[in-house]
């Protein structure tokens, strides 16, 4: 089987991790390589670390341009996803690495992005609850955020066994890849290195409504969430530390064994030994997530700390897991467990 | 009036941050640099940053070395600080960098550090309510620990006026320099560059009973915490961000003019303008504390953010402030609020 | 075709980057992981990027346990190569990632590494001249160092091709993961952020002999060659600027048609297009290496600068592609030219 | 004696660094900080580190702005000094720290910056033969760039004593702030982070004919100059390997009693002891310069390493320096030999 893929938005930093998963997928074809202010200049120019595209030339992303692939990754600004999906009609497959079909509350996406609702697709985290079953055979898929599939894998399966309460305190370091290309003076290498900050603070980030979206969909009631996110000196990671006051009862080893069930088949989660904690070197480039479990007696709160590279399980390696899922192909083709550490 | 000052740990990170500020401090003057691992071998040597000293020799701490000396300043290993200053006997100011004088509750200490409770030293964090008073006169200084002194102030102010509940959740980064010089694995510049790790995760950081005295202490009632400590690709600095559930009624409007009473005279602390959050990187190398505050009207929960530098403020910075203050001096002789950037 | 590795050395930097390219190698299979000090350990404490090894158990190194497999990586310290190898006998392929082999004259190494010359095994970088044929086949590879590897790659062409004056000046900033994990202060991560030093200069890094044995067989005749090793604030990656004065008469043109032809069939070098510069981010991970070349009018030098990842193309990957060789198995199996950026 | 100083460009790197070193400067006052781009903004919003001029508001950069003050700082794009400065008229001390008025050859200016020549000042590097003598009482001053800065200080001791033939070879790693505040995509934090790259090679550097005149005039005879910068994952710091080869008979002994007479009696130039080798993390911040010498015997050449910060020596420190000479004060009044490490 071959499968012939093209990536909207192909100079940014999700769509070039996008490419370098698919150019080692060993089913996939990589055909057309769009973008819009970049459009009609030498691939190599624009990522040089992708040298097997190098002497492509970028084309305008369009319907005509995208169209005649089996699967269209898109990579674009918020807003544009629903557009060019609807000229590409049902029978490609459609992996939206943007907001715009994540949530399922219009309220929500309106207060939070500013824009009319565009829908909701299968959400591209196969291992929540029942995700995989809705991405297999879909013909659209939403990936979810960088934040919120951390986080998520982090807190799911707790909220699922009843054992936190319904209000989760998460603060989160991202590298600054996270943040884009986009030219800000707080992202230039002198104002980053030697620096932590934290950014979208006090319930305003838009990841937000996501977690709430999934946690609450875990617990089968509200959980409410503190977010806050971080940036931090490197170029790639997340490190997410949630926690939640434990429910009345919980122990410890229910805590573990809970995790433990909740991931034992999952070929890219681990469940780190007692006593080793996630770091976000260990995750780089590979579509891994680690956790580790604690619960503080003290504070009487549980407290998850997990580990993705935003870049890969937390956009481009969680898109090309649900393209496997969708096209019924094995789950793990062309991604791998193993970091790129030191 | 020239104080003439000796450091005991002086080949460590704590203590070259005390000479370096010492070196700048107009009323003071550095004798007895003393070490014991390194002793005898040439300054420069150790800590090449340090120009001036570069041709002294390390001495081997004792309190013969250490004696006649106006202020002794203590940058030793947990447990060693007691000895030394009662051989020095009253007359000499003792400012302790380490934790054995920290904790005023003997089972806290007993539990968290596995050695008898020492006693109890004014403390060095002169913004707490009450502390400048404590230490104005003192013969004995016991320096906060990093992480409480941006805990403390990020969260005292919302406690005594009865703002928050007396939950804490608080997630602070830091720099990999309050580790020390010690020669660990994890530390090696390989493992830490590009990656961020959680540690001493579920209440058990020596740290948390000191924030637990200080936010109890200003609350009025105990304040539990959920302290989870990360380590940061970068050599210097904590981010901490801090929260708790709002007392009932409480409003972003009273949370900010809150932190501006506390703070507005406080020649180290400043509250930043709405919408502007702290970096590392602005207080890097100063005696600076920045901080900004957000009630997040979903979780309703208050966010205060803080940054320092671990080992200026957080600790040599901390230590000559009350040193100034213990010798009746103006308590910004030496120390700077403008940081290193970028 | 199913090749049977082993990994001698596995809990170290090179060991762990051979694992993690033989894991994703479509004809291997990995056998026993060895180390010394570590042995016993389970092997996901030691390299938790590791996914797949992580419930492995570190055994101890010897010829016991080594034999039985087709290939033996050997990621040892200087001078226990030989006996391992001797013990295994010639019908295993032994992949040397120490230096024992590296060097043709004995009085070169004797000099530089202070112990009887052990002997000389072809070498392992097969972009040079005549390097393919005396792989293929063979059952002993001398892996070459990674500043030489990087320095040949840049400097051989030019040399060969008679354009460049026989008095080499490099300098190569290399990240902190070429020194090993080797507990010293110098490599701690506080030391190293923020923080660019040199070390062994003068002449005086063991790589240097090898840069002049592989300079002067391009060039017919000795090339002197004056290094200086960098410590650059990363944890991978060499960026090598080599220069040497030109040759009477040497044009800009020449030098880049040179380069052209030199490596327009190499799979893994690519001379970037004009007024592009190599970056060490863009190989990083991966076996790619990238050049760029100028002519220094006034000062008539040739300024060649390159940059590969020292753990793979310099090290574990170079390692691969030898072993391809000489298994007769396609060269760049298990390898790709795709960094992991950024 | 109290002077009164503005900085125009305070926006900037430069600008801000001159803040820093001004404001714990004794004799010094500071009035006016203007800009362009960003004039009206308050000052806390643009330089968040600099705490004491947070409430501050940019100013229009402009000679009417300027005047009234006894001394000004020039932080601006190159070409737009003369101008500014003849406005200001011969009572005020105008310290440029662009390059419009640093080279005395008007043909190597116009090669090499594309516009008329528009003068050359007294040059702000006191540690040149000479240069003390030239500053003093001086009412213009060209700041030196940040690269000529090391390289001069690291090789002119050389040249004047005859030790070394006319041909340089320089590669310097350069901190980002290097490059300014500008917003290019190279200089992002995700691109700079863990990745060393070279930029304006050969021989098109803009510092290159500064470096010339330096050297050439300290040897009496025309040194040509290959330099390479490179662009390091750090924020400050400059790292200069340089070498030449050693003229006929030259020993490492006469090579270090060289260096040790000429900087005897130089505050802020520290040759290392034998064995010890500079990095510019222990510059960081200060206006030192820290060197190391070595003869290569095999490549017979000389090598010598100098580090600085290249906003602080290397630009508002040397600023700084050149104003103390100039006004017949005190040269270290504002400046420390202590870099923050770590």
């Amino acid at each position: 089987m071959t499968v012939r893929t093209a990536v909207a938005g192909a100079s940014g930093y999700a769509g070039g991790e996008l490419l370098r998963l698919l150019a080692g997928h060993p089913e996939v074809e990589v055909g057309a390589l769009t973008g819009n202010s970049n459009a009609g200049q030498r691939f190599g120019a624009l990522q040089p670390h992708l040298v097997p595209f190098a002497d492509r030339v970028l084309e305008e992303t369009s319907a005509d341009v995208l169209r005649g692939h089996d699967v269209v990754f898109l990579a674009l600004p918020h807003g544009q996803s629903a557009a060019v999906a609807e000229q590409l009609g049902d029978g490609v497959l459609v992996i939206d690495c943007g907001a715009d079909f994540r949530l399922s509350d219009a309220a929500d996406w309106e207060r939070f992005y500013g824009t009319p609702h565009a829908g909701t697709w299968p959400y591209g985290l196969p291992e929540l609850p029942g995700a995989r079953a809705a991405l297999r055979g879909s013909k659209r898929v939403a990936v979810p955020g960088c934040f919120p599939t951390a986080v998520s894998l982090a807190l799911v399966p707790a909220y699922a066994a009843g054992l936190a309460e319904p209000e989760a305190v998460i603060v989160a370091a991202t590298g600054t890849s996270g943040a884009g290309k986009a030219l800000k003076p707080h992202l230039l290498g002198s104002e980053v290195m030697g620096s932590m900050s934290p950014y979208g603070v006090g319930g305003v980030h838009r990841h937000t409504p996501e977690m709430v979206q999934n946690l609450s969909a875990a617990a089968g009631r509200r959980v409410s969430v503190s977010f806050t996110p971080t940036l931090a000196p490197m170029s790639r990671g997340i490190l997410a530390t949630c926690s939640a006051k434990a429910a009345p009862g919980t122990t410890a080893e229910q805590l573990r064994a809970c995790y433990e069930k909740a991931y034992q088949d999952e070929p890219f989660v681990t469940l780190l030994p007692e006593g080793q904690w996630p770091a976000t070197a260990s995750v780089q480039g590979s579509n891994a997530v680690h956790l580790q479990v604690a619960h503080d007696a003290d504070a009487d709160r549980l407290i998850v700390v997990g580990a993705v590279d935003n870049l890969t399980k937390g956009t481009a390696g969680g898109a090309v897991q649900s393209m496997n899922i969708a096209l019924g192909m094995d789950e793990g083709l062309g991604l791998s467990t193993i970091g790129v550490a030191p």
